[in-house]
């Protein structure tokens, strides 16, 4: 039984003006990265916290937008770029000085943190005097700076350095290497982690990451922009096989010593989500074996580095995926709120350091997105959720106590903001399907009070010609299950005709496409082929996130099967529309969604008669250990949906018409994947088409993106016009 | 002034059979490599010599056809596999012994050579026993056996090994590494060069090739066929670039010591055509600097290594291109045959070991393909020349004293034949326009004596709806030379209906496509296209070979410039003929073709709709050395050319579609061409398409080869229909 509910339809294009006398974009226009795009953007806001108080950026003023009581003021210019550029004595007369990025990292000082290529400084600019100044490292990378200490860890040549706020350098390491890198992200940035250097509270000692790959197979990637192409190795661990080893040290400036947490042999182990305790005295991580099966959080004694003990302990079946580290109550040094998805949703649980878990502070059947801070006056922690619909992302504060929850924002669309750094107030940006963008001042303590709008962005694309953009639930092929789907209408749509349709897919874990914002998200590329005359269509499979651990684990072992199913009760709910032409469906879909587009050309021949497909995975034992491991097990565990989900076995299917594009030097999804799938295309006597983008990782980036996209679109047209 | 004469044509399809009535072939019939190839050839004939008696090989049985009078005789069965399998005592039992492999070193004494995996040995077919055998080495290559002494050159491991008749084993070199390879080719096969060692006359000695190529680039293929990806990088020195440095040593197992031969400094310069002395003490090379501008015949002291001085010097200010060694005179030892273009053909020269050059010994507006052997007593040389057309190969005797030269065989087609061990008969496979193939014995003492017809085929595609072809003479853009063409018209032609044309095209050096043999030599995928109603048109440029230096060198320096104006010499002709449709022209052509195709799509870009380009080259600074600079100097002498002549400058002009395809792991043409222009098209914003066939080289192998032109059929079908 199909049950369709359209939530929402609304039409952009004015009733009065026929798309014929209005413009066409060009990917140009629409694509970011395209040669236009930036005139047919609205004129942006870039803010930043000082203390309470919000301070507009630009490229060459800084000015003071709203007080700290939250009231909006006149812009009230600051200081400007020809302030400081005189001063500036690191030989570059502060040129590259970007007022862009300046931050106040003391409330109570009238100090902006700024730099050249050359130096950090902070700027007082009501002594208009460079109070404190710190050399940048030419050549260095994975760049931290602490605020509290004014020092700065980095790396260089694979080695870690910490500079103090003196000028002095520490250099922590000396055996790195491209095989052992120090202070550098690592478990491929997964479980959260996108870094690898840890300041303490006060910033008087650094903990870090040491990772050992020498054992790890390199994957060759080659570089062809040289005079002759070279060997661009990564260290790639592959399902299955011999994955690094990760240690964490401490640094300690005072005695240039670090002292290495005892945590035992690291051999097919994660150790994530690095926390420190307030005191410093104890330095937390949650570590998991190899499986992924189980998550412990270890407490280690900072002095000495030894283990003091496990203090939590989750287990699942299929995998326990931590991606938050702890976060201490700003006023009771002895709490700290644990993020867990064990009652099937992300929800926060408060613990005490040495009683353990005290209580669950949030629960119901929605997702807690971001824990943002805390208000300290209400003793509140601020949240963002989707409480309200699984499509909509809102804030609200919860009362640590009784764990009541207040709505911050105005329970619609999909809001993004930053708290201040006194905790009293959010600067918001929102849409909504009939809203573009919104920047408002909301207050954390009295969220009743209308917010300021600080900006609000009337239809950018007023004039042209837009596609009817609507938005809908389907029942999963589990026949319970909601799913969230968009459809983008041919522009000057006839309900009379019959139109292509493709279908859009992304599906994997950790990403979303159908959102209540502007649009529902549409992606520009979706508004160009409106444009041209297709019907597109976005749904968001089971497996999908932001839907609870059921939604999204019910794919675990065999990836993309279950999802294909939810694609095709989206494929038949075309089927059924008029204006639906049921011959000419095509799909494309990148990474992911690249594996779906090749999964559902090749094991549903006869639905789709076009794909494109972007740096797509082709049989998971070609990922890596860390994200494949999780979802799909070990090749030498789970072989069966290993060989269930290689499209190797399914080259031979091919009927339609199916282009692989990738990054030639994509250290995501290797090369391999897409080879491998053409050779065995060869083998089977079936015809795919390829491209590559040579010196592109995963994703294009600049006006690549423009030209991938005609390229797509072109490929839409040759075959499914 | 368009000059145009119809050579022959004729018509293959019975006038009483219409093509609806006929088979129509599949690739897989057509194709070299396609599953049904060997079921429409008509039966094979292998045959060898033994001293001047003709033996036909089978698998497994040997049998001789003609006698040493060259009479032929009805075919007597010599011995059978399973007459020798049984005394074969290698662990084998005579598996693997193949009998398609025998030779006959011996004249005079009635034994074979044979071999299984494990061994090599000699059978007496008369006493029916082995008389000699010795052990093949395991994962040995290059190997080389040499009859006279029974000794095998093998290398192993990249070091060089000699083992003697006795199965004793002598290491020649042991510090053989992938930087430093001994008994290898060298200069990557260029200047006649297939091979790294030379034994002398008696098998004694053994002159042999070590190439330090520490010093060059490696270009970093990757193979997919394992686990991981894996780098397999190719030493490839490209032009302009550093390359490598090529020693000569001679080996003499008596006392297991190398001498070197003492030619000074081996930075770049090229040691070709190595040539023994029938004494054995004088051994000789060609050798060239760099430039290539200068050949010097060099001598050196087989016992010392000792330069002994230089016989002859060539010099062109473009370039000079030997690729035949010295053919010592069978009855005099101290006089030598030297091949030369220098009078602007290919021809044969006397030289005397002593006085140096002799005489010219053949003359005239026609090329020397090659020097087959001798005739003894009448003191003749056997060559096979263009001598009667530009299109035709025959075989002459040419007689030392008086230059007189003998038409060998019927003076029409293209002949390839083999000489007796004992010089008196031809064993040639011959074909025309009108003779599919016939194998014939001709003598060549009595050459007016009618040949006998060992096997006649007769058109083996009967019964299949088959094209008419046809060749004809254009004048090239220079207004004066001949250049030969080939049409192809579809099946069923009707002259009042307009045809897509697809010109078909190498236009390289060293390679000519229109030639009068059986269907003037149409490829397999000609007849296919013609099949699916498509016009066919190959023209040999300017720049191709066999026409004589000024016609091969008119290109240098800017290789691809004068060869697309001949090309737009036959579209202009195409485009004259009523059932030629001028919108619907394609281009196709593979390595020199495939940069042929790309040239001509992006310099013309309004003359063709479609092209199909296969390994091509698309810079010349991306070629290697010893090719490359023969034909455009380095980038640094001759920087117009090479900016002239770069497909990445074009990419920008490219309009219609250009497919481009290449073997993912192709060590000639090596995959930064192809991926360079991919940059620079989506650069200026073109949209090339891609193919590659991983595990492939320069040119597809096996069933690949009909996946392939589907590919490229279904492309012009996509586009050009």
């Amino acid at each position: 039984m199909k049950i369709f509910k359209t939530l929402l339809l609304f039409l952009l294009a004015s009733t009065t003006m026929t798309a014929q006398t209005k413009k066409s974009f060009t990917l140009d226009d629409l694509m970011w990265g395209g040669r236009n795009y930036r005139n047919i953007q609205p004129r942006a806001l870039y803010t930043s916290w000082w203390g309470d108080r919000l301070i507009r950026l630009g490229a060459e003023e800084v000015a003071l937008i709203s007080d700290e009581k939250g009231h909006r003021q006149e812009a009230e210019v600051l200081f400007t770029s020809s302030d400081v550029a005189p001063l500036v004595d690191d030989g570059t007369q502060g040129h590259g000085l970007n007022l862009y990025y300046a931050t106040f990292p003391y409330a109570e000082q009238t100090v902006a943190l700024l730099q050249t290529s050359k130096s950090r400084f902070l700027y007082n600019w009501k002594e208009r005097c460079i109070e404190w100044s710190q050399t940048l490292e030419a050549g260095s990378s994975n760049n931290e700076f602490c605020t509290a200490s004014r020092s700065e860890a980095y790396t260089k040549d694979w080695n870690l350095f910490l500079r103090t706020a003196d000028d002095h350098v520490h250099q922590i390491s000396t055996d790195g290497s491209r095989e052992i890198p120090y202070g550098t992200s690592v478990h491929r940035d997964e479980f959260g982690i996108h870094k690898g250097t840890f300041f303490s509270p006060s910033g008087n000692l650094l903990a870090f990451y040491r990772m050992d790959q020498s054992m790890v197979t390199d994957y060759p990637l080659v570089d062809i922009d040289h005079r002759v192409a070279e060997a661009a190795p990564e260290k790639y661990p592959m399902a299955g096989m011999t994955s690094h080893k990760v240690t964490v040290g401490i640094f300690n400036p005072a005695n240039d010593k670090t002292t290495w947490l005892q945590a035992g042999d690291p051999t097919d182990r994660y150790f994530t989500n690095i926390s420190w305790s307030p005191d410093e005295k104890t330095i937390y991580m949650i570590e998991l074996p190899r499986s992924q099966k189980k998550a412990e959080l270890v407490a280690y004694d900072v002095a000495t580095g030894r283990r003091l003990g496990v203090l939590y302990t989750e287990e699942h079946e299929k995998y326990v995926h931590p991606t938050h580290s702890l976060t201490f109550l700003p006023w009771d040094e002895t709490k700290f709120i644990y993020q867990s998805e064990r009652d099937g949703y992300n929800h926060l649980y408060l613990f005490d350091t040495t009683k353990g878990e005290l209580r669950q502070l949030t629960e119901g059947n929605f997702v807690v997105l971001d824990l943002v801070g805390f208000n300290i006056r209400s003793k509140s922690v601020i949240i963002k959720s989707t409480e309200s619909s699984p499509i909509r992302n809102n804030f609200y504060s919860v009362d640590i106590e009784s764990g009541k929850r207040t709505l911050l924002d105005n329970g619609v669309g999909v809001h993004d903001a930053t708290l201040s750094a006194g905790g009293k107030f959010l600067f918001d940006r929102w849409s909504s399907p009939q809203t573009f963008r919104e920047f408002t001042l909301r207050s954390v303590e009295k969220p009743k009070v209308a917010p300021s709008i600080l900006q609000a962005d009337t239809d950018p694309w007023k004039g042209y010609a837009v596609p009817e953009i609507s938005s809908g639930i389907l029942k999963a092929a589990d026949g319970i299950t909601d799913l969230y789907y968009r459809m983008v209408k041919p522009v000057d749509f006839d309900p009379a005709k019959k139109y292509p349709a493709v279908v859009y897919v992304y599906g994997g874990p950790g990403l979303r496409n159908v959102e209540e914002a502007w649009n529902y998200r549409a992606r520009p590329w979706e508004i160009y082929m409106a444009q041209k005359g297709y019907l597109l269509f976005i749904l968001d499979n089971r497996g999908s996130c932001d839907r609870g651990f059921a939604f999204e684990s019910c794919t675990y072992g065999h990836l993309g099967v279950e999802e294909m199913k939810d694609q095709l009760v989206g494929v038949n709910y075309l089927k059924s529309l008029p204006f639906v032409d049921a011959e000419r469906l095509g799909v494309h879909g990148w990474s992911f969604g690249g594996f779906m587009t090749t999964s559902l050309m090749t094991t549903y021949p006869d639905v789709f008669k076009v794909g494109v497909a972007g740096g797509p995975v082709i049989d998971w034992k070609y990922y890596e250990v860390m994200y494949g491991e999780r979802y799909m097990s070990t090749p030498q565990d789970n072989p069966e949906g290993y060989e269930e989900t290689s499209l190797l076995n399914k080259a031979k299917n091919l009927k339609g018409r199916l282009q692989i594009i990738f990054g030639y030097n994509d250290p995501t999804c290797v090369p391999q994947h897409t080879l491998s799938f053409m050779r065995a295309c060869i083998d089977a006597d079936t015809q795919p088409d390829l491209f590559t983008y040579p010196s592109q990782g995963h994703n294009m980036s600049g006006h690549d993106m423009v030209h991938l996209h005609e390229r797509i679109t072109r490929y839409f047209e040759d075959y499914l016009k």
